[in-house]
């Protein structure tokens, strides 16, 4: 029932996801930091809110994109659910992808209420991905019934990944804006991408010949590729870390804040570590 | 031993008890948001203590009601635990009802005391409903010995809800007023009420054919049943916060706060935060 | 290799204890609450300290009373732990038991280098405590090995009420003094003590018939007893703590604290809440 | 595939790591406790810098050159993952080393990178750490495939030690400079190096007779013996506290701060509480 692509697709997302999450928290900490020289010239909390809008945004649109495709493409349900006729559930995969999609979705509508409007509690929209995130990691679970050993294997390690993102974000409601908790994340969603990729190569392999999933050594060499997964994970997000860290405050000494008076008025800003 | 009344019943209670403690606590926060324009007047402390008295006494009253109905109803075991004639015991399961319903009767023994008298620390609401709730998915938990594939997989899923309430009541002994966990408890009672429903449905259909008990594909779709049931509560729950906040804030805004001056000797609401 | 008698002794003494501690920790809060009408007379930290050296002493002496009946008692493996000519291990359950008593004994230790010098951490207590009650779980998971499944149960019920009891204490490291935590571990303490009771009456019955042991009715009612056993436990320690609560108010409002001005100098006790 | 010496050498590695953290902890301890009598002479706030300095690059040597020696040792795999010819994977064991050290060498670098510059979070080097020992765990866990009873079991109970260091680990990335958890974590890492060494013993005994590695009684021995190296590890950290911190205050008797006036220009150094 799955394919390679069908794991590329969303490996590919959730790399995205990581290196703009990376990005976006990593300006947001160097602004938070060099506050008193003036760095909220770099993102003030309006841009802030505008940048939350625009993701939302897109993960509102490619959630109902891949809802649809998943229903109406080639071989979907169209909605169906069960064939009376035959008495049989139909395309219960589909129909569980997407269920996925559906819970990112309506984090991310909820992120859009949060930061639009003022009628619901901030720190909402790490709850909703934490239980976007769990609730994906619960259909994994209940996925893998009567499959050959190595891809329980791999998509257990997959789950590590999601639950233990999972647990990241409840815990980002009531430590938001800890940074530490926001790499975190940022390096389960890259580990999590780059992970069904590897899932797709080890169970679809798109040359090569074909992986023994019963043999016991893939199994090791598999879960060490899982630390070096992490690793490499680890090590992307550190060096963009690094390079917007540094590019924030090359950029603030170039242009020294002489408009400091001028800034005061958006005091404002010096809300964002509140919930 | 189950029938389909006998999760329905339970399944509407815990709706009823979601969608209460939902208004409720949308109510309260709202107060509390909009204190400065005078809101204390729609939920004053009192009022508040009131309300928590009038819930403790029917929460009660029906747990009184129930472990009653299930030792002298048709069937019971009228307080007779052991037959000694034949040596066995006499209706477990009736027992072990009861046994729920008296730890839910507890919870709202130890309420009324919490909020009529000074005795008692105000955390201990919570804790008393975090021990209800585990203890009513510590005896589900050892309910399932020998029960066929879909029938144990329906019950676990509903130890989610059970045991996630459970820990949620017990993060509000530390975290009291959070309205995130109050609303993720709202949720979760919400889902365990509906998926009681679902469960009689799937175990007991009232009209139309019988499910197969041992085929994987009902287990995979009532899995992605749950995931349903979880998103519908969320939506019940974030229409109802949502009406009550817009509720509260057009009715100050028709009223406007003439009396503030008034408002001031009320002033000790404002320690409804305070452990 | 059990008795009656080896699951009573333990079982008087966890229930000692849990009523000792309720009684303490009942005092303390009402002293902490009422500190402003003078109830520092009842409870000086000079007489707080005296108190946990009585009781840190009380129980370093059974530990070693308890080390040295299962070395020394008849029957016991006195200090030799090999038997090099049978080659075999010399009664491991008698030196599990000492080594469960030793961590005791070492909780006891540390509590007294706490309570009569300033050189360790106050917080210590609860670790040493915590690991002390995980330590005894631990040995208990790995001596249910090849039992009949009733004897596996009870012990594993046991297991809750100790792991619980662990992690509450754990819990306590970072909120000291929380009264909800105090009474939590209290009721753990009595459940554990009547329970481990309840193991002796089941599985060597002092008189009456046996039970048999591989009965899953037996299983069943034995679970709804352990609940049981819990409400109990709450029900003492709310009595307890009641009891204590209106003793400590009601002497306080016979002896008007008149000596009002000479309380000053005693000004330290206000520390007992920090670390 | 192990050997003893294979044991011995990580234990050694544990054991020196657990009783320098030990002695770097309780100074600095100690230095914190008696800020106000000038132990600040003893560990300046750039003296505890330079020494974690010194530390991170000896354990980034010692990691390295682990990996070295794991790769290019006689019979190591030599960079070659993959023999195409025979295909099979070569050497997972050595691999599997390698990825641990590999592990230990980033926390180190980024502790390098945290202490040397501004530029990242200092909370990192605990998570870091955290890290590094989840890995560690994650890897023994999928190790243990198909080894007899007690080979399975020594290295489960080595778990505990490693997956619990983890958790205290990433606990202090919340609560650091909290000398509880610090301890604890010694403990732990004690631990863990006293039982590699009891596991090369049991697994390969360097004189003697082989161990029955399927007898029970083995096993429970071998639990409680557990029991005793945390007594032990225990015992050794308190000694060790407790030196440090007497030497500590009888040296600052000795010798009175006569220059309090000079010490404040260092004032810096009160910031080594802060995140």
């Amino acid at each position: 029932m799955g394919s390679f692509k069908g794991h590329a697709l969303p490996g590919s997302f959730f790399l995205v996801a990581g290196i703009w999450w990376t990005g976006k928290h990593s300006l947001w900490h160097a602004t938070r930091r060099n506050k008193n020289i003036g760095s909220t010239r770099l993102a003030s909390r309006a841009s802030q809110r505008r940048l939350e809008i625009i993701e939302s945004s897109v993960v509102l649109f490619f959630s109902l994109v891949g809802m649809l495709l998943e229903q109406f493409a080639a071989g979907g349900p169209r909605l169906q659910l069960y064939d009376f006729a035959e008495k049989h559930w139909e395309y219960l995969m589909n129909w569980q992808h997407a269920t996925m999609y559906l819970f990112f979705g309506l984090a991310a509508t909820v992120n859009l209420i949060v930061h639009t409007t003022e009628v619901a509690p901030l720190a909402l929209d790490r709850l909703m991905l934490a239980i976007a995130f769990f609730n994906e990691g619960f259909l994994f679970f209940y996925h893998l019934h009567g499959r050959s050993m190595l891809d329980v294997h791999v998509h257990q390690l997959l789950l590590f990944a999601i639950f233990g993102e999972a647990v990241v974000a409840f815990l980002e409601v009531f430590h938001r804006g800890n940074i530490i908790l926001e790499l975190l994340r940022c390096t389960l969603t890259l580990l999590q991408g780059s992970w069904f990729w590897q899932i797709g190569y080890v169970l679809y392999p798109p040359h090569g010949p074909e992986w023994d999933l019963n043999d016991h050594n893939n199994m090791m060499f598999v879960t060490m590729c899982y630390s070096w997964h992490l690793a490499f994970a680890m090590l992307v997000v550190s060096v963009l870390y690094c390079t917007v860290s540094c590019g924030v405050r090359s950029r603030l000494r170039r242009t020294p804040p002489m408009e400091m008076g001028l800034l005061k008025p958006r005091d404002p800003e010096s809300e964002d570590e509140i919930l």
